[in-house]
């Protein structure tokens, strides 16, 4: 399956013979079967064709814009994908007993993950106290009886976290977490990483019939997709945050790939764009990962997409213990 | 304003200088100030800029796909017109006292306006008994008590309604409602305006951040933008029916202008469609109307603006009686 990114600038993407291609100046960059295309990503001033646009609005494969630093612009969108009953049920849910059980489950295995990445990277640093007060405050999310406690854990958790990986990246080290401008390279990578992870979540969850915007443990707020939000937690440290470390770490990005904008924020230049990019895809479809039950190797994006499956499920019940 | 409709296939919308053009084969079509640009449909296999698709997904200006039989196939969407909480409080008020009263305004109204479209078109025939007997079915409809019992007078009512209509029709009379397909030329001039009016609603309600598919009158169905369906309700027969009607007596529009298709679907040509819309365009954008409590004119849109307003308050409020 193809999640097709265009970063040049000038392409065209249209589609002949029962192929999509690729053109630059009438150069074919790639061309590949129709039937594979599931999304198109359009990071340059590249063109659709209208017939492909079509196409895909009929099919409900998404185009989405998003800009150079990866902001999510919008995108196309056609109407079938939309399940007006299971928005209905998914908004009811909201501050409900679902909704607490959701954000504990949420933000417990994202600290677990956190924990994992931590552990995996000791070696290089210790990080076991780091790891101990982080496994404390997992454990009493657990008798959390509102939300507003369990971010309350979540980010004294998350400050900890922060550190202990700032002392594990090196030359690459950062004094706190900075979004909107990211203020350094590994923040850059990160606001970067994220952003990626939460258009992916934006148009799987939209493409499973589910409304982006009515969340369960992120607060509301305009042209916010708070259920992406949501979602991508756990997935952060597991998907974004190791392939951080491993592309500095791997010299695969250095620190001379960063260019400072006029906001104050740090920026990956294009190639570094390219490397991470490929590298966070390759993260998420390679088929790497063994499930017991199971013979065949899944990868991140199967468990995600499964993942998204069982809260529908969970939401048209109305019972939260059907979330895996 | 300019809702800017582009039926030529090949064309190439795009902007310079402060300026949108439609271009064909280097020859510009039209073109007029970016700040009056309000959307953009395509009913032909034509391209818009990169560079302005952007531009119009950052200031939420719509651009939807349509077939030439005007089905709406889905449109881009920027992120930032919605509002969730809004969105909520739409949702909690299906099948409340809210929506029951929604229902009973919506529904009069309409027969209201079929009745005076006959009523209007009298000295052509006689249709005082239906007058009669439409106006003895909207005053039972205050008396009931369910949504479902308002849709049973609003179809006997239309019943009664579409009889008289197509006795006014002349030539163009036809024997009962048709869609999906329309059968004959009327009635697929009913569909044509019908999906104009939906689609205009559709853009409407999404750009002042409502959710199109909550509606409150007519069934949830997936994909289905059931509240642009509501509230196009008595707009149909001020909009849509009369200019049928007139398009037909000044001989605008001729029984040879339209094509059998294979699904035994009767469709307008081409420039049926081009002076189907244009009349239908200017109905509803020109200033025509005056109001009691205000000087200035107003169009058939600036009411369907402010209706829509005017909603959006009554929802946030709980409170049906500020919806006008």
């Amino acid at each position: 399956m193809c999640d097709l990114v265009v970063t040049e600038n000038g392409s065209v993407v249209g589609t002949e013979k029962g192929r999509i291609y690729v053109k630059l100046h009438d150069e074919e960059l790639t061309t590949f079967p129709s039937e594979s295309l599931e999304s198109i990503t359009l990071m340059s001033n590249s063109t659709v064709t209208t017939y492909l646009i079509k196409q895909c609005l009929t099919k409900n494969i998404p185009i989405l814009y998003i800009t150079q630093n990866g902001k999510y612009l919008g995108g196309y969108r056609g109407v079938t994908t939309n399940k007006t009953s299971l928005q209905r049920a998914q908004c009811e849910l909201f501050n409900t007993e679902f909704s607490l059980n959701f954000a504990k489950k949420i933000v417990t295995s994202k600290i677990k993950n956190q924990i994992s990445l931590l552990y995996r990277h000791k070696s290089c640093d210790d990080v076991s106290t780091d790891i101990e007060s982080m496994n404390n405050l997992k454990k009493r999310i657990l008798f959390c009886d509102s939300i507003d406690a369990v971010r309350g854990y979540e980010g004294r958790a998350a400050a900890v976290y922060f550190k202990g990986l700032s002392r594990l990246s090196g030359e690459f080290a950062f004094d706190c977490r900075s979004r909107r401008p990211p203020l350094d390279p590994f923040n850059s990578m990160l606001c970067f990483g994220y952003s990626i992870l939460y258009n992916l979540f934006y148009s799987l969850i939209e493409t499973k019939g589910l409304n982006p915007f009515f969340g369960f443990c992120h607060a509301d707020g305009d042209g916010h997709a708070s259920l992406a939000s949501d979602l991508m937690e756990e997935w952060r440290p597991l998907i974004v945050d190791s392939s951080v470390l491993s592309l500095i770490r791997k010299k695969m990005i250095l620190k001379e790939q960063f260019t400072k904008a006029e906001d104050g924020g740090v920026y990956l230049n294009k190639d570094a764009i390219k490397t991470f990019r490929a590298y966070i895809q390759n993260k998420l479809f390679q088929k790497n990962h063994t499930v017991e039950s199971v013979e065949e190797k899944k990868s991140y994006f199967d468990f995600i997409s499964h993942q998204v499956s069982t809260l529908i499920r969970a939401i048209l019940q109305k019972d939260f213990s059907l979330f895996e």
